[in-house]
């Protein structure tokens, strides 16, 4: 592409009145699971502001859901069982991804049948390491003790974990690509508060499993770890066709130590769009002039803030096209 | 030295019956702020293990509370007034260090005048940006999200309270080098959450004029901070003489990136001191290996967590004298 895009870990859901309007009359579950309604709520963003890719509106934890565990949403998310053992690894169920999970298919169909074929449509799954905590902790994380203690403790059974969920994310991910997403992104929200150690011995060799999986079908993956900045040679290993970044460190020392044509997304620190309307640009244009918006997809560092006001959304989409614009290679 | 020198990031406090049962008749603030009571806990840990540093025991928000806010230790902490604006700025104090801290020089002096020359005694500070978060979020840590309003809408102002702080601990610092502490720890613990421009142009200067202040008087410096990894290059340019590093990153790879003659503190996961003494060993030994024990503190990679048993603290010391012997270089 020539001008670098732009999308928002986010952005649809709770910043938009018009999502929280929807929510007044269903759940959060109910949004989730209906095809029609999640459609809607995933165009949202796209109809306010000119973002270049349209997210869809699901959650992470569909796939724990679909493996036989019990979410609760609200008031907090609350898994259960919790995993502790071999037996209860040994419960969870490889789901029939038709079954348990066409209705995320069918969310990516419905979205495409409503966009030019000039928006990006992305489908999303939680990496392996992220939804093996969740499992068990249960959702209430308190430094990642117990996911810890079974990686010091039982590094075997956490394998075998890892194993079960990295199955399910590739059955997960290959329905999205039949469905047609335009690209995939893999949240590994927590794997930045492992031991570099931990991660290559036991979450990337399942990282690579499904990256593996998945390249023949030529569709692009996007990976991101909250804190990034410790597993980048790591994470890179891996195979992603793009690292997302978050705000703890610049765009140009990644390219430094990964090579000038890694293709990165993000990286502002989601409070930037708290902020004046100055500042926000001052911000995106500091950023652009890192990459020179090659190989960059513009985003945040991490997802949308909740209180985030929409005219900062626009100013962080607009500040985009404004560099692009200003920047533009000479014909 | 010959061997890696083993000390415990909270060695004192919490995790000893012994000082559980002083607190059943002093409150936290009085133990702190008695010298008697305060050498007392501090000698607890090095009297029970075999530990080569005594760090004394206090805590960070003793300067806060020299420069006139009030801290409140339990239930939470609390701190007030919160720093808001550039009057909330100009009321703090500049701590008359004997009237104000004295006691801290003194617990300094007791110590020592208990241990042999061959114990370390360490004396520390908060650093500038840690305790900045504190006063600016009053204590109730939520994403940071106050401290960082500050430096993206007033980055002047912030500069303001940095250096009033880096003032106070250049004092206090210095209060503590003429009381002979052996050597000092400035904990930036929270400074991992910055954006890295951010830490270069906001926080960095403030731990240069406290580094350049102290080295003249010739007392190795210690600088932790939690998530050091994506701001290594720029914390070794403040010029500490040893760098405390988090579990995150290997010290192998910190080496790699800092040079081998980088001095370096850690690191291991303070959930690894409560598994197996086996795993503790192996771990131990891991970690020594990637340094050889040159230029090597041993410690963790954060505090000593509250419910660790006893006994593998001691795993913990004493597999890094087993690591020691074992690999004694040959005569």
């Amino acid at each position: 592409v020539d001008k670098p895009p732009v999308w928002i870990m986010r952005q649809a859901g709770r910043a938009l009145p018009e999502y929280l309007a929807l929510r007044e009359k269903h759940s959060f579950l109910e949004i989730c699971t209906s095809p029609e309604l999640a459609a809607l709520v995933s165009l949202q963003p796209v109809k306010r502001f000119q973002m270049d890719a349209c997210i869809i509106f699901s959650d992470i934890l569909v796939v724990p859901m679909a493996m036989g565990i019990n979410v609760q949403f609200s008031p907090d998310i609350s898994l259960s069982p919790v995993i502790k053992n071999r037996e209860d690894v040994a419960r969870l169920k490889r789901p029939e991804m038709n079954s348990a999970l066409g209705y995320v298919a069918q969310i990516i169909k419905n979205v495409l049948s409503e966009v030019s074929d000039s928006l990006a449509v992305l489908g999303f799954s939680g990496a392996p390491y992220t939804l093996a905590s969740y499992l068990i902790e249960g959702g209430h994380f308190k430094n990642f003790h117990k996911t810890k203690m079974m990686i010091y403790e039982e590094p075997a059974l956490f394998k075998e974990l890892m194993k079960k969920i990295a199955d399910a994310v590739g059955d997960y991910l290959e329905m999205q690509i039949s469905a047609k997403a335009t690209a995939l992104q893999l949240f590994d929200s927590w794997a930045g508060e492992l031991a570099a150690e931990d991660y290559e011995h036991l979450v990337l060799p399942y990282l690579c499993q499904i990256m593996e999986r998945l390249r023949p079908k030529g569709v692009p993956i996007i990976y991101y770890i909250n804190g990034i900045g410790n597993l980048l040679e790591l994470a890179q290993k891996s195979g992603p066709d793009a690292l997302s970044i978050d705000w703890r460190i610049k765009l140009s020392e990644v390219r430094k130590r990964l090579g000038q044509n890694q293709v990165v997304q993000g990286n502002l620190d989601p409070n930037l769009l708290l902020v004046s309307k100055e500042v926000i640009k001052q911000r995106v244009f500091e950023m652009l002039n890192q990459t020179n918006g090659k190989g960059h997809i513009v985003n945040l560092g991490h997802g949308l803030l909740v209180d985030t006001p929409l005219e900062n959304i626009e100013t962080f989409v607009t500040s985009v096209k404004e560099w692009a614009e200003k920047n533009e290679p000479k014909k």
